[in-house]
């Protein structure tokens, strides 16, 4: 997918020039040649200036620097600048502002604060992102396009509830369809006429000031969420038709937020030609759930390569504890990028601001202005090796067998429901299952409900809460096909429409699990119970202790595995299997510690003569990129200290330092390897 | 009270048939027959099925399922319908959507969500109320009525808080009475024109958007805490006085909620013909707790039998962690109830809702839909054992030698002031010296300021803060006619405006308990004084820790029994009893831990003769109801675990064994008895 | 300064008769003479009495009152009441009442509440003032006016947004300034219109509810700020003007409050003829942060004496728990005011409400309404020894060799910025520098910066983050005369726009200080590092424990005297001094434990010659106020318990007992003395 014009994994990021004085711009070409930066996303923020009056543009500016780009060798990721629009705008129409949860009528500031169905924001924005297509599409300089930026948030304005309506006759006809998915008879909420639908928020429905996903009715909520996803979609289309009619040829994508809880990216996915994302863990986020991320994003094209957009060099500013990189994380982390499927390796910034919220976000130049820094030292060694990589790894791909899936409608539905726990969240369930895969060096798939199953050999669902239209049929295919499915408590509980199963949980995944779960009891955070498990499985026997939910269930056609250790149900089962066709359904019916998550995953990749990529010591990341029949393996040391790797009897050549190397090799901290097998 | 139609405990609960198919209530008949159900709450939720258009009324569906009750042999517990107004009255007229704390127009969304005192509301809701009178006066399934549902919550719209101004007009007569009784010179807020009295909320009076009793003006605050409670009532009455035009002799409630502190029920209670009430405790509460709140329902109509209307059978879905009711106990607290005073066991809910806010909240029927679950079963045996109880029970009365003051008003006022700490809360206090009676099984009565205190021994009137005009001249009657009556710090400090005492405190209670407190000193969490009481009282002799405030009082005409420990007042009084008249009047002056209250109520029940019912294990609750010169004995095991009980010489025979018991017997984990002594 | 008529120190404090009847003002009059008291300040709430009416005016019962406080020797502080508008005039003009942060226009309630640029607020309130100074300027019984009550919060209604725009205009003359000074073109701010500036709170640039100081746009925040703090100050500037026109010697003063953060007291200082303030620390407050608030105070007018306008006699009651003040520690507290300058000792409240928010805040006299408690007794002892001091303090001064810098706009600008840490505030970090000092009774003034530093040896800027214009010239300067200059961490960063310097950390401060901060790393709270300092400096030697932050330097110039010892930046300089002419500045990294803080100021105080006035054992606290060449000498014992201190050779006499004392004495628990050196 990357651009012919530069056939390498890019590297840069979010430069500002607007905010900077022309000699500062010559500047800055002289440090981008020392960094071995070739790639610029801009002008990210630039709407008032581009367009200072309703109806004059100024593109002089820009202009002058994209050639002076061109002319140094720096490639534009051309961005569109509606992620804030201009003042003026805001002070004339209005509309463009938008209207909180707590029902307010905002003022200008901030930024991402456009009312998605606003109309004069929705004309201007196409007309920006028409103008700047019309004017750069033959550029030397342009190689992508950056529609506006980290789409997020939400607005409840008269607009939006008029499109709203519109949305919900689109999607169910009726009105009474629509009162039969929302279950309004139940507190008398039968709605008579369209008029009568208002935005659920702490005004309406909505029952926390400071918790949004507290709410009494979670069929309207879920449905908002939909809307308001696919609202900020319509915006992000809307631009990008307008830029397709100038260059259909250049590749467009809007920056991700890795797992951001308000937008489906799977839905998105199919409007962007390279998906491309943010990637700012604090210096305390685990390994693991960066990987996560990373295989998210890939995930929603299924394995495409994906661009990382942004990543701090440094610092961050927004955390509440904003420490430094250390020496050498930001190049092991750009790596990890790569290792997970990223062709390229963007900073936000390039040069840090002056003034206001983000001066004190890392930049590769910092506000002392020259190169004389850790930091931009750092960048530019990194630079200096990409240049170096060229375009070995380009376009190549991951392979994975375990699959995990991943649903932002059932992430919606499962924190919006009042009941069983506060403390049942989606994310820690899924960082669990992934990381008893990362941390033994199996490869991952992170997939939509919508997608092939067939191509993996497990795939593990947890908490599949709310179950889309026709998936368990499609797991029942492919567990009676030979495939492992995992799934565990608190599953097949509601349709799309957060309406609970009638006749038994898990409802359509019953057949394929044989099992039936009667009660649901919650755990106070001090409780705890285990799953005994004997040594019939000697793989997994022992008791282990498991705490925050207990399904209470039934093996119908399933076998016992497992069985809870005490309480009112000691005895009855905790873990199943199922025989179903050619293959196994799992049942987890409560929550175990990672330890045991481990041990499971384990197993069932051994029944499917899956076996870690290399058996690696605590911190050591190893993934595999494939490409023409070659296989590059990257070799990431997340310790702060050296350690010693056994290769095996296979003989690599490591690309970043051309060395050849086999058995037992040693492995600097925070240093990597990438290698690619010798004949 | 109990309709003769159905002389039994009444057992079954709220029942929703709106959100169901025909085929549904069919099978529903069949199932409440299993469990021995023979009564349902409904239709709860509506109005918007009732009264679909503002001039259209249906009751076919409500027709069909009444008569298939009656048929069915279960009878109606029948609802107005009136807790949630329909969408299309919300928008069609606004003035029915309450304003909130923070000055909010509200849209339509949850349920408790109309003015009362919009026109429309009062309006329509008394006319849906007439209809269902008129219609179903004469139907044999007929046993009662349901008015609303847990009334509650609070507006600040235009039309209350022109309403507020007539109530105070009402109250007060003038405004200079107002000036005077709100203290208005302070801070200057003296009004000279009605229209100048806002209502106090985070836009004028209130401090705290999070913590709505954070007021800096007592005065307007606690009128308006009493005006909303007053405006809710007179819906109630409303609603009340149509349903009696039509059905005179069938009774009439609305369901409590316990300790609910913006209902002062005391002032309701004259207006239900019978009091019932919803109890939802957690799996954390103190057993102790939830019998307060029994006999804090029981005593708001002086003994009368009360309704248990509901309680859920297996799980709760809105606490944080809504563990399962373990077996056993949900016919444990059922006839926890009943041993309290209750002479109905009914369930929130018969069959679990499909979708939205209540759809984890447990119910007979579980959404499997069948009999063939732990909980249907538990309720059925429930069911049966009803049954065969039959009238046994009916209107039994407790009687009390020991009565707790309980004042709405007062925990209002205590919870409004500003200092002299915000650990001071007033239920607390109440639970400790309840608790200390539950602990050695003491009968105790729940009762107002305004209510007798000569049928007592003993009253208990832990920080009487806010004193009733006229409640002291009683305590000096019920004392000098040889009543205990104890009370705690900060008691008598002000009038029921909120107004301080002048000349000392307790103000009023200075003369009967002749003590002076000079001054009030608030402890930090981390400090603790102690009482120090010698051996000239053997029964209370020992230090016994205190915290959170100490009066530091003068003992005028009373005895000091115990005396601070430490700090710059140690040896000044901490515990006085002064002798008036007959009686005796005790002042602890400081918060002890509950071992101490437990010695000393024991210590005030021993000088009257007052014993315990039954000496007992801890976890072992005994309570007595009788009737017709029987006593009917309960004794509760709350423990999980079996353990042995001492009868005693008398023979009793158990009403749900049908067994003789006398002298030592062991009694299951969470089972109980129903004694009657043999002759 | 003080008024001649009463040449002591006066005593009294705020009194409220207008919430009483005439016989209490009687025997108010007995009291105030048992105790001693002779100022009382008032009508401090009375607007809506002493205007009834938008044409009335009420003056009978003031005159009445100021007649009989001068018959009975009381003199008045006397009290403009526009600290709270009427109720009749929020009714009428609700341009009066503020819109708030959450940009809600807000009711007529609690107090200060009123918008500062409502026409008709400063309209009445300046009528009000000058029909108080016409009317009284002769009474006899005038001795100070006390313009309004605790100015202070803020508004964001269309007059204020107006009044804002103008107030830019006028500081910054264009848009294009204002855009460069606020960096608008970071997220397009660009503004082309001065309509398009609406305030910044939560509904434009502000990002929490809950916490003003979270801002996208620090400059537009910053701004804000300044122009709050200035609306207020006009607001007082009119009264003030009022005021003059008829009583031009007659001084004139606003309670302040201490470390007030919303008021630039430094900016209104020059508009008071005298500072006062109020006093309310909590029980846990630290001795030397009280202390630190009386500096100060007094620093604001540069060492002229200021008045104890508020403090409680025994308790408060808007703190979270309102202990007791312990016998002693009012008249110890009242003396630890005067021995860092005050001239008056006065109280809220001489006597309590009855009712509304501050019934239960301490008075002198209490709600039992006489004299025999123990806080009167207390009151009346400290009345009659300051009536035997005379006027022996009256004007002296406190000399100070070492100067503490405060800046409110660095403080307002530190806490706006969005990284590097949420644990970064200003206060703690002056408060453990200036605690350094007291605990060794180095006596220290607080200084703004625009103030002379050259009277002192040694200067203190921790975090001195905003650099105002010139300041950093004013250190060279000191410095290279010789004076010690001490700053830490993340200093020099931006200037007074908030931003940040260009060319290298600590920005203008780089050339004295001899360093260069190349990054700034925040730490996490369990995160620790230490400076290590060799034997080359004995006084200093060891491994010192810091946190929070740590500044990685480059010593250009500097000497370095301190390495950190562990992370990446292990060996690199942490504490660093550089000889600048005749001076050295220091430069601490990062934020040391208090026992290193009070060694290194012990120790450039060591070389500076500056000794501790009293070597004594902890929890004594010494100063000195110097008048006509003698020496008052106080020492204050803040334990509990009695004391031995040396007071070496000299001769003293005790001002309070007239004794005679030298070398060791006893001072009691709470106890103090006030020495004068005998000839």
């Amino acid at each position: 997918m990357i651009n012919s014009k530069l056939p390498k994994i890019w590297y840069g990021g979010d430069y500002n020039p607007d905010q900077w004085p022309r000699e500062i711009w010559q500047e800055d070409m002289r440090l981008f040649k020392l960094a071995h930066i070739d790639v610029a996303s801009l002008p990210i923020f630039s709407w008032s200036l581009l367009q200072p009056e309703e109806e004059r543009y100024e593109f002089g500016w820009l202009d002058e620097m994209l050639d002076l780009m061109a002319k140094n060798g720096v490639y534009a990721c051309l961005a569109t600048s509606t992620a804030t629009h201009p003042a003026w705008m805001a002070h004339r129409y209005p509309d463009v502002l938008r209207v909180d949860f707590q029902g307010r009528k905002r003022r200008f500031g901030i930024r991402h604060n456009s009312c998605p169905n606003s109309p004069t924001y929705r004309y201007y924005s196409r007309r920006l992102a028409s103008k700047l297509a019309e004017r750069y599409k033959n550029h030397p300089a342009l190689v992508a396009w950056h529609v506006s930026n980290e789409y997020g948030g939400s607005c409840y304005c008269e607009n939006c509830t008029r499109a709203f309506r519109v949305w919900l006759q689109t999607r169910y006809g009726s009105l009474d369809e629509v009162n039969e998915r929302w279950n309004t008879r139940f507190w008398g909420h039968t709605f008579y006429d369209w008029e009568e639908i208002v935005p659920p928020n702490i005004l309406s429905e909505h029952l926390s000031e400071s918790d949004p996903t507290r709410t009494a009715f979670q069929g309207i909520s879920l449905d908002y969420q939909r809307f308001m996803s696919d609202s900020l979609l319509q915006c992000y289309i809307e631009e990008y038709q307008a830029i397709k009619e100038h260059t259909p040829d250049v590749m467009v994508t809007t920056n991700f937020m890795g797992t951001y809880k308000p937008l489906n990216y799977f839905a998105w996915a199919p409007y962007l030609d390279i998906i491309s994302w943010d990637n700012y863990p604090s210096n305390k986020t685990d390994m693991s759930t960066i990987a996560l991320r990373h295989d998210l994003m890939r995930g929603l094209k299924e394995g495409q390569p994906f661009m990382l957009m942004e990543q701090t060099p440094s610092t961050q500013n927004w955390q509440p504890h904003n420490g430094l990189k250390r020496p050498g994380v930001m190049r092991l982390w750009s790596y990890q990028a790569v290792a997970h499927g990223a062709d390229t390796i963007m900073f936000f910034q390039l040069r840090r601001s002056r003034g206001a919220c983000e001066k004190f976000h890392g930049a590769v130049i910092s506000h002392a202005g020259h190169e004389h820094t850790r930091v931009f030292r750092e960048c530019a060694e990194l630079g200096k090796e990409l240049v170096e990589l060229g375009d070995a790894l380009l376009d190549s791909r991951i392979h994975a067998r375990v699959a995990l899936l991943f649903d932002w409608e059932n992430w919606w539905a499962l924190e919006f429901s009042s009941g069983p726990t506060v403390d049942l969240k989606y994310l820690p369930q899924i960082e669990k299952y992934y990381r008893a895969c990362w941390n033994q060096n199996i490869p991952v798939d992170l997939i939509s409900p919508a997608m092939d199953m067939d191509k993996y050999d497990i795939v593990i669902a947890p908490v599949a809460y709310l179950l889309q239209p026709g998936y368990a049929e499609k797991v029942e295919e492919f567990v009676s096909q030979g495939g492992t499915f995992l799934t565990t408590f608190f599953s097949g509980i509601v349709d799309d429409n957060d309406r609970a199963v009638l006749g038994g949980y898990p409802g359509e995944l019953r057949k394929v699990t044989g099992i039936w779960a009667e009660e649901i009891d919650a755990l106070f955070p001090d409780m705890r119970n285990a799953i005994v498990i004997s040594e019939a499985f000697p793989e997994l026997a022992g008791n282990h202790v498991v705490g925050l939910m207990c399904d209470l269930i039934h093996a119908e056609t399933a076998e016992v595995v497992g069985t809870y250790a005490t309480d009112f149900y000691a005895g009855r089962p905790a873990l199943t299997r199922n025989r179903f066709g050619q293959g196994w359904a799992w049942y987890v019916a409560s929550d175990p510690e990672q330890g045991f998550v481990d041990r499971l995953v384990r197993y069932l990749c051994s029944e499917k003569g899956i076996t870690p990529i290399l058996e690696t010591p605590v911190g050591i990341e190893v993934t595999e990129r494939h490409k023409d029949g070659q296989t590059f393996t990257f070799v990431l040391n997340h310790n702060a200290d050296s350690i010693e790797i056994d290769l095996g009897t296979d003989r690599f050549r490591d690309l970043l330092t051309g060395k050849e190397l086999t058995g037992k090799v040693k492995l600097g901290g925070r240093d990597l390897l990438i290698l690619r097998l010798q004949a």
